[in-house]
């Protein structure tokens, strides 16, 4: 096994008991990416000089003894929608060619504090609008589609060129590639981890959160990335606590919610199947299953864009007058359509979220953890722009995607997607955990547990 | 002294005494009620028969020593957007010609729990959205506004036909009209008081809180409404303390913020040199004045009618279409302008609001409380629609009216209007306090100890 197929916790213990140099581990993550990113195309920039450096530094603090913490020495890639300080931010977007980042982020800052070695900035769909990352092949098929909008940073974890990284959600940006790829993504509590430093897309549904290759790594992460901020005028006060997650898999007494509506519409067989292997595994851990209705589901499509559109036309305002043909077609539409959007829709769909907050609190007294799919099919052929159902209905990939998302965006509730399995085709399934507000200890004691159940997964092979 | 002339406090004191009976009080308010209220159009509706029924139950209790606290036999006024269940919640206006209120608004329910007697529901500018209350004449004049929206209120306790009264503040309605008919107005921190109940202006700017004839009225009945109430999506989850002030004067270590702009500005010079009194009062008391600059003042106009008119709009949606007809024109035109508000507009006041909220944040770190005037002007003769200024310029009365208030609606800071005494016209002068989030004791104690070195007010002679 190289250094580069660790998941972070071994990683980490390696380089603890020093079986493992910083040097090495960043090395096997440079020349993996020599390897597979020419089939890939994860990465914006790759900046191998800055790491190497970075490594020997962390290394030279491991001999002195002056370890940070698991992520000391461990290679790191961010979504390019996160700031750090002299480099560009390009939001993979022609729009940002000239931009240089003044600082770091709150979260890049936090993540370079622990000692974590940046190894690049990866691809994100045109300022995250978009479910597909167009310049991203699938880790596990590169005619497929690597998901979005945060696909360079799920498809370097899963081909393991980088060890974990940093991914945001609007609608589903970190769960959807997640999935698609075969890694665990983690969208936390809104407010819980700060924004400062990254590019917005929707202020209201956007979260920062860690893309990783098992939930233990998604744990060590967040430890590293919670935490208040006041630059964030969103920031939750409540500090994080160190949420690594005990070793036991023991589950007798948690609840699980399983939908008995909405998220089990219009599945893929095979995703559904998946699913239900994997809530019959946790069954078997103690948990109990009990049937939940979600709430207020005809109201989470118009919500979700409601809130969403006139954000984005906001935050874009200026670019939009000044420099619209710099803009890719699909995202130039939907900045464009916020600009007619009147006051009174943008207001609805505030009232409906409050409205839909309240219910999803009485609902997740029902059940301590609701489990569901993270998206409705796996990844689809480069350039489909309709799923199309077994009752004969069609629906647009980016509805489809964002449909088993957006209530997490909408409630601000944590979201987790754990893989379990793959497709006949080969194609990973995603198992989405959803918990209370600031439940994140919760969501990934669960997925940690049926980790264990489950063999090792190994890195994409490209 | 007419019981009906006592303060909440000193009529308190004389029912805990048993030197006076809820009977006696409520009779003696019920009795000026008849003689003033034909000359000033306070009430919407006065209540005679369930209140005397309600003291006498009152009396029982007393006998029985069953005292509910310093509200036990108080007569009350509620503003007319307020539900009381089985009452109609008239706002005021002939939209709600066949209304009925099914339950009790929260603040409704407090104060009947701490055992306030309820003698009648007062007018609004129709719906709260306006500053004047044309159906009601100031306590003081009456060819003079009332000030509004809460003018029934304001003049209710000012002439004596209650011991204190509730009213509302989107953009001032609490303070202004208390200001312009000499009584105590207090907007308490957005989301300390819920509003669950009560009738909507603008959910992110209404604040509900009491108009009374002293401080530590005020003080007694904020220890009655504050508290966590979830059917409120903007309720604190802090409790409320007990408010009651102490009765030390010495203002020593206390930093008053002066502000060197904004809020002097286009103010009446008899306005000013009565604020500039108080503010030498508040000096010789030992506090410390300290000059401030008031950040984002360009702002404050467009970002309070930016946040406004659309939430208004929204509120009213459907009557807007059904009965447009039964609005006041003025209130009509302000919601119809409301449809045609883009997204883009609500969401620039939005943002200017969070960051004007941080602003203040550190306004007020180099003050403890800012005091300014509550409003430039005194009462303008009723059908009045400008004021015109020294310097020849001339203002629409609401605007005027607003000016002063609004920073403290956009921010949510609390802020307490107490009286400072009379022009040459004999029209009532207010002097607000502004203070940080939760900031309501120091408020409280500032503007008790400036009452201490005054005459005691009396109630205006109609």
């Amino acid at each position: 096994m190289q250094p580069y197929e660790l998941s972070l916790a071994r990683a980490a213990d390696a380089i603890r008991a020093r079986t493992l140099s910083p040097v090495e581990l960043v090395d096997s993550v440079l020349d993996r990416i020599e390897q597979a990113e020419p089939h890939l195309g994860a990465y914006v920039t790759v900046t191998a000089e800055q790491a190497r450096r970075a490594a020997r530094a962390a290394e030279q603090d491991v001999a002195a003894g002056r370890l940070r913490g698991p992520l000391h020495g461990v290679p790191l890639a961010l979504k390019d929608l996160i700031d750090v300080a002299g480099a560009a931010t390009t939001a993979s977007s022609r729009v940002r060619a000239d931009h240089r980042a003044q600082a770091d982020s709150t979260v890049a800052a936090r993540l370079a504090a622990a000692g974590a070695v940046l190894v690049g900035k990866t691809h994100t769909h045109e300022f995250a609008y978009g479910l597909t990352t167009p310049q991203t092949h699938n880790a596990w098929d590169r005619d497929r589609v690597a998901g979005g909008s945060s696909g360079g940073s799920a498809v370097a974890v899963a081909a393991g060129t980088a060890t974990f990284a940093l991914g945001t959600d609007t609608g589903g940006s970190i769960r959807v590639p997640s999935a698609l790829n075969g890694v665990v993504g983690l969208k936390p509590t809104y407010g819980l981890v700060p924004r400062h430093g990254v590019t917005s897309l929707s202020w209201s549904l956007d979260h920062v959160g860690p893309i990783t290759r098992t939930v233990e790594d998604a744990a060590l992460a967040l430890t590293a990335l919670a935490g208040h901020d006041p630059r964030d005028p969103a920031s939750l006060a409540a500090c994080g606590p160190d949420h690594r997650p005990v070793g036991a898999t023991d589950l007798t007494g948690l609840r699980i919610g399983v939908p008995r509506n909405y998220y089990f519409d219009h599945v893929a067989p095979e995703v559904e199947a998946a699913v239900r292997r994997a809530l019959a595994g946790l069954e078997s851990l103690g948990a109990q299953l009990v049937e939940v209705e979600i709430p207020m589901t005809r109201y989470i499509q118009a919500t979700q864009w409601g809130l969403m559109v006139p954000e984005a036309t906001a935050y874009h305002e200026r670019t939009l007058r000044t420099v619209p043909e710099l803009y890719q077609a699909d995202v130039r539409i939907l900045l464009e359509a916020g600009e007619l959007m009147p006051a009174g829709d943008y207001l609805r769909a505030q009232r409906a979220r409050t409205l839909m907050r309240q219910a999803w609190g009485r609902l997740l007294e029902e059940a301590d953890v609701i489990a569901a799919p993270t998206v409705p099919a796996t990844a689809v052929k480069a350039g489909d722009e309709t799923i199309t159902w077994p009752d004969g209905t069609t629906e647009s990939v980016s509805d489809a995607y964002v449909r088993l998302s957006a209530p997490a965006n909408i409630t601000g509730v944590p979201a987790l997607s754990v893989p379990v399995g793959h497709d006949t085709a080969g194609l990973p399934i995603g198992m989405q955990l959803l918990g209370r507000p600031l439940g994140e200890p919760v969501l990934l004691r669960v997925g940690h547990a049926y980790e264990q159940t489950q063999p090792a997964r190994r890195t994409a092979t490209v």
